[in-house]
């Protein structure tokens, strides 16, 4: 099961998941000005970046949309992104927030787990039902594949529907529980389901509550750094220190330009900042 | 107002909203092997349909997930359709159900509201909250675009979250009455706002309650034909005959499979089928 392959890198390289969320304002001018085209500026920055982190990172997340927005040649892109590393044997979630249903769902399932936009995980936006779901779940039992399903964001807007009281429990909750349901038949040797849930991190209030009810749970936790999240807060979301990946793009991509001649090495400064956050991650895990 | 063409379009062609989901099952194999790449067979097919389909089709409604599937080739095919429509003077719903925040929408609206994939309308999808609605809003109000927010949808998993109980309402209501109230901000001549909602039609109690309730909100109804709607329950959604565009897809783009030496003239099959659908609905109006 893929989720074994995160537990055990988590285990191995802390709970970094680095965000490959490349605007290209996040680019070096000097570095960008390199390349003919936008498609090998941004691959050529990504692939710096990944070279001086894989041993830092537990997994690469990509976010589509910071591809999609430069059409065709971003999309290229993504996919030299994703086939680079994969060649890398990197853990690769694909952050596309999908949600759609039937023959639709197929057709995205096929879309970002084979073909040109093949990676390990997706994320997915249940809104529609856990029939949503369904189509992922052939690549999920037979073919090394996981997901995570939004569950809980952090952004403002998340009172606005998950956290709705219904009977005695919030939306969040039902979904929450649901998924950790569903991927019971899905579980890993560690006790991890490859179906996982997105749970922000920058509610810290009821982490052990939500880590204990959803057991089997495995969740990737975005807003770190850049969107507020501190490791105390990530660390109330771990059982033995394991059981959750943790976000960070900007704070990681834009690290250099914190530094004195930064831009000549952004590589170097996005390492020293993924180091920093694994670490800090660690020791608030000891605490 | 960008809702203000549709609802003219609607007045003068009908409600018809052509799905161009197109699965390369759909398309004849004598057509489909005339071409030497799967681009062009997807978007020659799309082209003969839109071509005999213009008069009759409020709007085309475009399914990215098809095109997604077959990679960077299925995008480019995806880009050419979008281009073909543009130049015809189709109005282009891009069902993308997006659904993210900040930085993040951004980069989504980018993508699909300017270049490559310009539309004029996408879907969005409100599980993170009201703030995914945000990033698109400039171009709503400045740039001749619109939004369908997914507030009730009509697949079997529809029942897991949007039905919940919530207060004395459900989570659907509280979503279709948020989006009337934002969409206020942007009402065009007609009285409809350009950020409008998506809600199935194949539950039909309810229609004229929700149609009254939500009354700046132009619908668009999936799940006509194919999915099980009819005409009679979609005309429960409208407002003295307008208000609504009513998407079919596979239904229409395989209407040929059904008549005999249809794949050698699919594009009549198809006009036949989308001229029934819309003088179904007409009639269902008068009744």
């Amino acid at each position: 099961m893929i989720i074994d392959k995160l537990f055990e890198s988590v285990k191995n390289k802390g709970h970094v998941c680095l965000g490959l969320d490349t605007d290209i304002s996040y680019i070096p001018e000097k570095f960008y000005n390199k390349y003919e085209s936008i498609t090998d500026a941004i691959f050529e920055f990504n692939k710096k970046i990944i070279d001086e982190t894989l041993d830092v990172a537990a997994c690469f997340k990509v976010q589509i949309a910071y591809y999609e927005a430069y059409g065709l040649k971003g999309l290229e892109a993504y996919k030299k992104t994703l086939d680079y590393l994969r060649n890398e044997k990197a853990i690769i979630v694909a952050d596309i927030k999908r949600g759609d249903i039937a023959k639709t769902a197929e057709m995205y399932a096929k879309a970002h787990f084979e073909g040109d936009f093949e990676s390990d995980f997706v994320t997915l936006n249940p809104y529609m039902g856990f029939d949503t779901i369904e189509p992922y779940l052939p690549y999920i039992k037979e073919k090394e594949k996981g997901a995570f399903i939004l569950v809980r964001t952090s952004n403002p807007g998340s009172k606005h529907i998950q956290y709705l009281e219904t009977g005695n429990e919030r939306v969040y909750d039902v979904v929450g529980n649901k998924i950790n349901e569903i991927g019971k038949q899905y579980l890993g040797g560690h006790g991890y389901s490859s179906i996982g849930s997105v749970i922000g991190g920058t509610t810290a209030f009821e982490g052990q509550e939500i880590r204990n009810k959803l057991d089997s749970t495995f969740f990737l936790i975005p807003g770190y750094g850049a969107q507020g999240g501190t490791a105390k807060e990530v660390a109330e979301y771990l059982k033995k220190g394991n059981g959750a990946i943790v976000n960070s793009s900007r704070g990681i991509l834009q690290a250099y330009k914190k530094d004195e001649n930064g831009e000549n090495n952004f590589q170097k400064s996005a390492r020293k900042a993924a180091v920093q956050m694994r670490d800090d991650i660690l020791s608030a895990i000891g605490d």
